[in-house]
C-alpha cells in the first residue's frame, strides 16, 4: 500500500508554521508498513487543491489529508475529496448532534458557521473531534477501477495527532499486511563519509533491512529497518543486520541503539542517565559558554532528577571565582578559557552540589571574544570523579554559529562523561 | 514570481524529522515578495526526483530544492536539476579547493566521496558552505521558452539557514522588483481571539499593510505586513500601520516589536537584556523544574555576558538547600514548589552571585510527581531584587507536555523580571 500526505494551510506555505503533522502521520504510517513517497502542501485555493487531490489519489491507494477542514475553510478539502471519489454529500445528523455536544462541554455558544461541518460525502467514517470541533473522515471508494482511501483530519496538531491515534489508525491498520520496525545505531567520533565507505558493501547489499546512515549535527547514526509480517520479525531481523554491523570497523564507534524519534534524539543524554543509573552515581554540571544548556537537555528527561542533582552556571569570571571556587590567578593569568579553569569548575561543581561526577565547559561560543590563540569554536571540558579530573580541549569549526557551537558543546560534554563513567579516559 | 519549495529525503517521507527548512524557506521567499502555492517532499530515489522536478519548473518560476546533497546520496539531486535545464555537469576545481580547505579548519581527512560534490552544472553559481561540505547552488536556464530558476540548498538546517541567508537570498533578491517587509507586535497578558476580536474590523480593512494575529506557544504576535518598490516605503507603511494599532485596546499589551525571525523568536529574552542594559544592571537565575533553560536562552544571545552573570540549577532539594540556602523547615513544610521555597531561591541566587536582580522557578513539569493539590503544570516564581522579593503561581495545562510546560516556564520566568524592572510589578 502507498500513501501520501497532503497537508492543506497557506500558513503552512508563508511559512507561519512549522509541518509538524506531516513528520508526525509519516511516522505512523511508516509504522504501519505503508511506503511513502511524496508529501504536498497546497494553500486554502479550491483549484488548486482539487488538482492535488487528484494527483495524490493517481498515483498512491493512501491519500492522507490535514487542515482546511474548520467553519471558516469553505469545506473546500471535503468537496474535493467527494469530487475526486464522485460522492455526494448528505448532512449527518449524529456529527451535529456531537458539535452541539462540543460547544456545551466547552460552555461556548455554537455559531451557525459550525454546521457546515455536518456535511460529510456519503458512505463515509466520520471521526468524531474530542479535541474541537471539525470532525475527521475516512472515505473508501472506486477511481479508475482502482479502490482508494482517503482520511481527513483537522490541521491544528492537538486536534490532528490525538484523532489520528483514536480514529484514522486503527481505519487504516486493516489495509495493511506489514510492519516496518527502525533501530538506529548511534555513533561517536567517526564522521558519515568514513562510516559509509565501510558500509558501503552491506549497504549496496541489503534489501530487507536496508541499512542507511545519517548525520545529524552532532553524530552518525546507521538506520537498520526491516519490513516483515510481524512485529517480533522485523526486529529480528534489524538485531540480526545490527549485531553484522557491530563486528566491522564501525562496531566499536556504537556507544547506544534506539527505535523511536524521542530516544533518537536525546540519544546522548539517556545514555548518560543510563550510565549514572546502572552505577547509583549523581551528576552536576558547571556551564559558562553554554550558559545552562548541559543541565537543561538532562531536565529533557522524565525522571532525570534520579541521578542529576544541579549545577552552576558561571557566566562570568567573578562567579567561577566565588562559586565555583576558581583560583583568581588561574582566570589572571591562562584565563576561563582554559584546562585549569576548566578543571576547577568541575571540581567545584563536584563540591559544591556534592554529585559524583561533574563535568564543566568554559569556552568562546562567537560570533566575538576569539584571538589568535583561542579563536571561536575553542572549549575546555573538565570532568571531575572522585578518582580525579580529566581535561580536554576541542576546537569547533569557529565558522559554525553560536548555537551550534553551544549544542556541540554540550553533546561533547556528556560524551565526555559516558566515557569517563565507561572507563574509556583515563581521569 | 511564483516560488515553490521541493524538500529531498526519505528521512522526511520517514517522518524520522521535522520538515523546518520548509518554513524558513517559505518565510523567508515571501519576505522577498515571491507567491508560493505548492510544497512537496520526495525521497532520494532517482526517478520521482526527476518527476517533481519536472513538474515543480513547470508550474513555478523558481524552486528550491534542499537535501539530497551530501557526499552519499550520489548527486541525484543535481543530476536531475542538471538535466531538467539541459546543462552538462562539469568538474569544479574551486569547489575541491573550499571542500579540502573545510576538511582541514575541522581537522579530518577528507575522503574521495567527498569529490562527487565538486561536479556541478555548467555556468551554475557555487554556494560556497562554510557550515558543512555540500556547495549549494543556483542554476538560470530556459525550459520550455521560458526564464526558470533553481537554487539548491543542504538539507541540514544548521547549513541549509545560513546558506540561504548568506548566498541563496541575494541571489533571488535581484527577481523580484517589490520588498515585502514585516513588523511583529508581541503581546503579552492577552489571547488570541481576545486580539482577534478587537483587531477584526482593521484586519479586514487593511490591504497593504495586512494585519493578521499569530499565536506562538507562549504568546500572540500581531503581524504587519506592507509589499513597496523599497524598503524604506515599506518599512513606513508597517510604521504607520503599527502606530494606529498602539491605539487600540491592544496596544498597552505590546511589549516589544520585531522585524526578523531570529529577534521574534528571542523576543522576550532580549527585552529582558534591553531592559538589563539601559539599566546597568546584572541577572542571575535560580531553576529547578526548567533545569538550565532560563539561563541557556540568555546564553542564546550574543553579548549576554554585559548582563547575564549566572545562576544555580537546584534540581534536588539538597542542592537548593546547600547552594542557595533554601532552609530545611521550607523543603519539609510547604516544599520545594511553594512560593516560600521560590522566594528563598531566588535570593539565595541574587546572593551568591551578587547580581542585581534574580529569578527562580520551582515546579512540576511531568509527567509524573502532580499531585491534587500541586498538579503537574504547577510553577512557582520568585524575582529578588534590593527592594525585596515578590512572588507567584502559575497553573500551566497540565495536559500539556514536559517539554511545553518547561518552555512557558522560561518564558514567564523572563517576562516576570521585565515587568519587575519596569515597575509593572509591586516587588
Amino acid at each position: 500500500m502507498i500513501c501520501e500526505i497532503l497537508c492543506v494551510g497557506t500558513e503552512l506555505l508563508l511559512g507561519d508554521i512549522v509541518n509538524t503533522d506531516g513528520a508526525f502521520i509519516a511516522r505512523e504510517t511508516a509504522a504501519l508498513g505503508f511506503s511513502s513517497y511524496h508529501q504536498t502542501t497546497v494553500g486554502d485555493n479550491p483549484e488548486r487543491l482539487r488538482e492535488a487531490v487528484n494527483l495524490a489519489l493517481s498515483r498512491s491507494d493512501v491519500v492522507i489529508l490535514t487542515g482546511g477542514l474548520g467553519p471558516t475553510c469553505d469545506d473546500i478539502t471535503k468537496n474535493a475529496v467527494a469530487d475526486a471519489f464522485g460522492k455526494k454529500m448528505i448532512f449527518d445528523e449524529a456529527t451535529r448532534a456531537d458539535i452541539e455536544a462540543y460547544f456545551r462541554r466547552v460552555g461556548r455558544p455554537m455559531t451557525e458557521n459550525n454546521l457546515s461541518q455536518c456535511w460529510v460525502p456519503e458512505g463515509a467514517t466520520v471521526f468524531y473531534n474530542k479535541w474541537g470541533t471539525a470532525p475527521g473522515l475516512g472515505i473508501e471508494g472506486e477511481i479508475g477501477g482502482q479502490t482508494k482511501y482517503a482520511v481527513l483530519l483537522p490541521g491544528p496538531p492537538a486536534e490532528c495527532e490525538p484523532m489520528f491515534e483514536a480514529c484514522a489508525k486503527p481505519w487504516l491498520a486493516r489495509l495493511s499486511d506489514d510492519v516496518i520496525y527502525s533501530l538506529n545505531l548511534h555513533l561517536w567520533g567517526i564522521g558519515e563519509s568514513a562510516a559509509e565507505s565501510i558500509l558501503r558493501p552491506m549497504m549496496e547489499s541489503s534489501e530487507n533491512p536496508t541499512v542507511a546512515p545519517y548525520a545529524c549535527e552532532h553524530e552518525v547514526r546507521i538506520r537498520v529497518t526491516a519490513r516483515a509480517r510481524t512485529l517480533e520479525e522485523a526486529k529480528a531481523l534489524c538485531r540480526a543486520k545490527a549485531d553484522e554491523i557491530r563486528q566491522t570497523d564501525v562496531g566499536e564507534k556504537i556507544y547506544t541503539e534506539t527505535d523511536n524519534p524521542f530516544d533518537a534524539k536525546n540519544a546522548v543524554v539517556t545514555t548518560l542517565i543510563g550510565e549514572l543509573r546502572r552505577r547509583g552515581m549523581t551528576f552536576a554540571t558547571a556551564e559558562s559558554c553554554t550558559a545552562g544548556m548541559i543541565g537543561s537537555s538532562v531536565g529533557d528527561i522524565p525522571g532525570a532528577s534520579d541521578v542529576f542533582v544541579g549545577g552552576i552556571i558561571s557566566y562570568t569570571n567573578d562567579v567561577k571565582e566565588r562559586v565555583l571556587g576558581v583560583p583568581h590567578e588561574t582566570l589572571e593569568t591562562v584565563g576561563a578559557v582554559s584546562e585549569e579553569c576548566a578543571a576547577a569548575m568541575a571540581e567545584g561543581a563536584r563540591r559544591q552540589t556534592g554529585a559524583d561526577i561533574a563535568v564543566s565547559v568554559t569556552g568562546i561560543a562567537g560570533p566575538g571574544g576569539g584571538t589568535p590563540e583561542k579563536p571561536v569554536g575553542t572549549v575546555c571540558f573538565g570532568v571531575a570523579t572522585e578518582k580525579g579530573t580529566h581535561t580536554e580541549t576541542r576546537h569547533f569549526n569557529g565558522k559554525n554559529d553560536r548555537a551550534k557551537i553551544r549544542r556541540l558543546t554540550t553533546a561533547n560534554a556528556m560524551m565526555l562523561a559516558i566515557r569517563t563513567l565507561r572507563g574509556d579516559l583515563a581521569p
